[in-house]
């Protein structure tokens, strides 16, 4: 088992930004990267050289199956004029970003750095959804997942599949998670899908009234996502609305010393908890319904930060689908076992809920591009814990925050917990 | 530019193994890591309870295209009985291996880890070779190296032709460097071919008798190296025998914090020096006849372990094509720039020369599963230093040794600096 040590440096975030999510034929990675690393710069309160960055981390899954180019982090390295910095790709499938961060994190308390950029970038709709799908298969174990006949919504739905058994949830109950992080993204202008599911179902009929068809007959959202033609059947019990889409984006965040944080902004974020935990495939765990890896992260971020679940305000969750979200509100500790879809459907992680939940929209609706989500999540944070989250911040003081992401079925799982001080 | 800082906290080698590098139809990157892993507990002198260990970074270039197996990391945590443990691929090409060594050098260095793993693995053997050649051509530019037609064959060759025209050399003073490889893997149990030039050239002729064929009349290595039927053009002036061969093989590395090497072992290696920097494409340097990168982080290398290029005993550096070794023999600052391939014409890169050279094989003869290599340079440096090198070690004391890890055409190196003391 890892041993729980605190960090001997303090760790500070002044700056964030992501590109816009979306899918966008005429922007590679790189391109992508370099918007979400323009956003960052002028996130930075007081401005600063970019010379004075030592290093550099990028989370990214599989340019190489998706763009035909590996290597990557030397070229958005050079795309940004950093050359010739160190610059590094980690990779822990859809949890490349969250490990990045922490590349990043220990950088800089190792006294080797003290000005590091992370980054996360990933371009996936150059191919068309069968391919992304095989390639996202990859992050599975090839020599015992893969053969069971699965792709990740398979995945997930056996993990939903078994909760519905154990805890009674119905699949309908998923659904409030998806309308939630709509609502959410809704709000966010960098978002993929920045509408609620209202106004989706509404251009879904007047785009059918415009073709001349007969409009489909939903009135109300629940009619919309229980009928297949609005919400069909991915895997089931999860549904198109259960899932995350498929995303081009990028995001970048800069990390300093603690002791120099002052000279980029007044309002630092400092990063008190990081953890990062592995896990077996799918089939040697003792069950569906939790993922033991975002069990030992959690525990050790918040032993490392001093806190507990029940001081964090806000989350950024991994919720690739529905019920992972529900999972992992329950193995960060918010909510017991089996307790995490009642809260959902309670309101309690809506942005005005007792503990918001993906204010950003998710992965679900502001866009998965694999390895930018784990940054992405952190862009979020940055900007909630400053007040700088516009109509979708949350209320009162967010002074502790936290994100959690997830590599394949949960054989990655890093957790940060992030603090400002007034 | 990055500034060099020392590390705050001393970190030493205690352990390291490799598997035998070859083509392995039998075995995927897993069973590589495995045995090389069990190499590694073995080389352990005072033995270790593995439960110790709390991260494990893995370098590996494209487990994705090679064996559709991306995440390599926690599978790898995971056959080896590691999890829960954060277990962390990095890539940059066939500089991966390197660039995982320094993760482990930093974990430890930043407080956060006192028992680090680091491997490297790569199966690459179940493509074929046109494929293989198009998974590594990813690791170049795709927008600005791979359209104009190159692969990494054709970068190096034009290296070498650049060089050939500054420098005066011939293209046979390459064949003193595949010559002198080939003479130490023979050495070598665990390389790929084991056998020096004149063996494989008795074999060649020993085949064509058995099948009846007239012999072929070679009657010296130099006759059989400038043969085209011997030795083939692959890029002009590149051969077959001034290339590294398509490899399987795996390595890994035990790093502790330095105050508790004593536990598993009275002979550890210090790794006293780590450095790393990142470059822009070919197209876009003053000069193919020297890496910017390789000299930067030598430089960096060097002034964080306090030493200098005449200090350094023994070098294990990245001689994917021989023109490779011959830069980075210079750009190392071993021989003056022009000077290396006199060098190697003379023997001084020789193992009983004044400045031994990849006693291993190197990657040109011991093999070069790309994200394996960094690590099983490593290996070959703790053999040599404990004198544990058996028919290849080198005479006298090895006290200071080093090495040289690059990535596609230089676009990142990684250089690390050995110590032991006595």
């Amino acid at each position: 088992m890892p041993k729980v040590k605190s960090l001997p440096r303090g760790v500070a975030m002044v700056g964030a930004g992501m590109s816009k999510f979306g899918a966008f034929a005429e922007k590679n990675s790189r391109d992508l990267f370099v918007e979400s690393y323009k956003a960052m710069t002028k996130s930075v309160d007081k401005g600063f050289d970019p010379a004075i960055i030592e290093a550099m981390y990028v989370g990214n899954f599989s340019s190489d199956q998706f763009e035909h180019q590996a290597h990557l982090a030397p070229i958005l390295a050079d795309a940004v004029g950093l050359t010739p910095i160190p610059a590094t790709r980690v990779e822990d499938a859809c949890a490349s970003g969250g490990v990045a961060l922490r590349q990043g994190v220990m950088a800089i308390a190792s006294g080797m750095a003290d000005v590091v950029l992370v980054g996360g970038a990933e371009k996936m709709t150059a191919l068309n959804t069968a391919a992304v799908t095989e390639a996202l298969a990859t992050a599975a174990d090839v020599a015992y997942e893969i053969p069971a006949g699965f792709t990740f919504p398979g995945f997930y739905a056996a993990m939903a599949s078994a909760y519905m058994a154990r805890y009674g949830m119905k699949s309908e109950h998923l659904m409030n998670v998806a309308i939630k992080n709509h609502d959410n993204a809704a709000l966010n202008p960098n978002a993929q899908f920045g509408m609620t599911i209202q106004t989706w179902m509404e251009g879904r009929v007047a785009a059918a009234l415009k073709k001349g068809k007969p409009a489909p007959t939903w009135s109300t959202i629940w009619e919309f996502l229980h009928d297949e033609s609005g919400n069909p059947t991915i895997a089931y019990p999860l549904r198109l609305f259960d899932c995350s889409p498929i995303s081009d984006g990028a995001a970048a965040v800069l990390l300093v010393a603690e002791e120099i944080a002052h000279q980029f902004t007044d309002h630092p974020i400092r990063i008190i908890g990081t953890a990062q935990a592995s896990g077996s495939a799918l089939h040697d765990r003792p069950s569906l319904t939790s993922i033991p890896a975002a069990k030992t992260a959690a525990a050790n971020a918040y032993e490392m930060a001093g806190v507990t679940a029940k001081d964090i305000r806000i989350a950024e969750v991994h919720d690739c689908f529905t019920i992972a979200e529900v999972i992992a509100s329950e193995d960060l500790g918010f909510f017991a076992p089996g307790e995490g879809f009642k809260a959902a459907e309670d309101g309690m992680t809506a942005r005005d809920g007792a503990k918001p939940i993906n204010t950003s929209g998710g992965l679900k609706a502001k866009g998965h591009p694999v390895g930018a989500s784990g940054v992405a999540q952190t862009v979020e944070v940055w900007k909630q814990m400053r007040g700088q989250a516009e109509a979708r911040q949350v209320d009162g003081d967010v002074s502790l925050a936290l994100t959690h992401n997830v590599g394949a079925t949960g054989s990655t799982c890093t957790v940060h917990v992030f603090e400002r001080r007034n």
